[in-house]
């Protein structure tokens, strides 16, 4: 197979990788084989430690050390009670690549510098593009409404969020949310962005953890698959089921916080992704779902979508 | 002021326009005014007939035509009690470019299509896509979630939306919703998209017919400004006020569609855009309201959208 050309940009360039692709950390998906995978090809690969204890991270970075010797990252949900000790062990396996998630990078910004880091920080809106900036930060993702998964409360989409976060902060912008391919790329290079993260395409391939059943549920949806609900707990896109029905009815009969809490219970995460339990689980996936039509190796994921990249520019009018 | 060069494209050359640049039919705020600054500047600018009865719409059909001799043509939202007149009307005038929308185009097209009418159709979501093409539409407009004014139910993007339409249509394809300047249209463009309709940026022109208040609240707007409401009644995107906070407290309460009804009442699209109450009317406006800064006329806004199209294009890396 023909490997196509490099792209440079700043992100390509902060990263030292051969595309500005991130395979984004994901829950019970990412990792350390599918991260290697993305790294090995050329891409940036993240372990998602948002489903792993310290012990276990460990582990998957020292197998993703053994398997590659290009740049790779882990992603750190930050409100997860023992962030701490996820950044600990980051920074004791030598780590060089973080990227922090809901909550705020501030508490956790010099520890990570002083390990000489490279942090960047996922935001779903201009304010919180910002405050990363201010406090340091190398890099924004700047993730829409369409992504899969847990989502911001302001609900702005990709289309605007992109544009409006290059306007205003001068760090370079990774643009996420609703790109499963190279027109969607090449979309938000033209919105400014010097990087993609992608989810939902890396979470169908051969590589990701999670079970064939979650990756059938992708291949199979259609454009209108996916819906944001618990907007009055923590927003999430899923792929609908009999779950999102339970969720959405409870929420038109104007259920509470506290409510939706209990409905919602625990291990829903694990239940769909893990364990293949597509009725009960919360299937999070991105709205780009419809557009994933096959489970692939995560190179062959990788160059299509640099190919496709090219070909779109190249078509341009 | 030099005037950029065209943009030749399937759409482009359907409506036989120098820009494939379609400037949304808007209640209140697009009537032959600002349709035929548009026109004149070598975009497509739509008279809105969605505020208007049969005699009215008559009345600016004519005084377009006193003044361009370029094409121009006519929204019609189909859920109107007399839409059956407002397309006698256009007929009867002679109008050859019908976009239709909030509705189901089967019943007219072979009614407009007999009259020598281009009719491109509105559409949320692949489905419809699919029914537009399949009646004979000429056209499509797919319209995404941040888009201003009435939604549709899937709350399908426009990043996911175009890729989506494009692949599953033969006939050329109109992205609409979060398209205020040249990236956003490049952005289409690398979607698959084969034009631009475009109306928040239009809508705060010189020539939009809207009170200056609803201008400066679109341009005041800030990325997180617009909401999506109403999904219990028809969806609509407005930019907050405190008539779309009191309708989020009912639904988070579990207001149901008829004391939603209720709520709304009648007149209130009116009182915000063309009568520029903006505590308690409907501010319809799309997401894309943040990146909107001046009032400008319609010519300069789309000179600048095209240049901004051919500087964001040349700079893809």
């Amino acid at each position: 197979m023909e490997i196509p050309g490099q792209i440079e940009t700043k992100i390509s360039k902060l990263f030292n990788i051969r595309y500005p692709i991130i395979q984004a950390g994901m829950v019970w998906v990412s990792g350390y084989k599918l991260a290697v995978a993305v790294s090995n090809a050329g891409g940036l690969g993240l372990i998602g430690s948002g489903s792993m204890k310290p012990e276990l991270l460990k582990e998957h970075i020292q197998k993703a050390k053994l398997n590659t010797t290009k740049p790779f990252g882990v992603n750190i949900p930050l409100l997860r009670g023992d962030a701490d000790e996820l950044i600990q062990t980051v920074i004791d396996e030598g780590v060089k690549i973080v990227f922090t998630s809901a909550g705020h990078p501030g508490k956790y910004i010099d520890k990570l510098k002083n390990a000489g880091c490279i942090v960047t920080h996922v935001v779903p809106s201009v304010k919180y593009a910002l405050k990363a900036e201010s406090v340091g930060c190398d890099a924004i993702v700047a993730e829409g409404f369409e992504a899969g998964g847990h989502n911001g409360i302001d609900e702005i989409t990709t289309f605007c969020l992109i544009p409006q976060v290059v306007d205003a902060v001068k760090i370079p912008v990774i643009a996420a949310g609703g790109i499963p391919d190279g027109r969607g790329m090449a979309a938000a290079f033209a919105l400014g962005a010097e990087g993609v993260q992608i989810g939902t395409r890396f979470a169908a391939s051969v590589e990701s953890s999670a079970h064939e059943n979650y990756k059938k549920a992708i291949i199979n949806a259609a454009d209108n698959s996916t819906v944001l609900i618990l907007k009055k707990v923590t927003p999430v896109r899923m792929i609908k089921n009999e779950f999102s029905q339970k969720v959405i009815e409870a929420e038109n009969r104007g259920a509470t916080r506290e409510e939706l809490l209990e409905l919602l219970g625990r291990g829903r995460e694990r239940a769909a992704i893990f364990e293949g339990d597509l009725e009960n689980g919360e299937i999070e996936a991105g709205q780009c779902s419809g557009m994933i039509k096959e489970i692939l190796p995560a190179s062959e994921i990788l160059y299509n979508i640099v190919r496709e990249y090219y070909t779109t520019k190249n078509k341009l009018v």
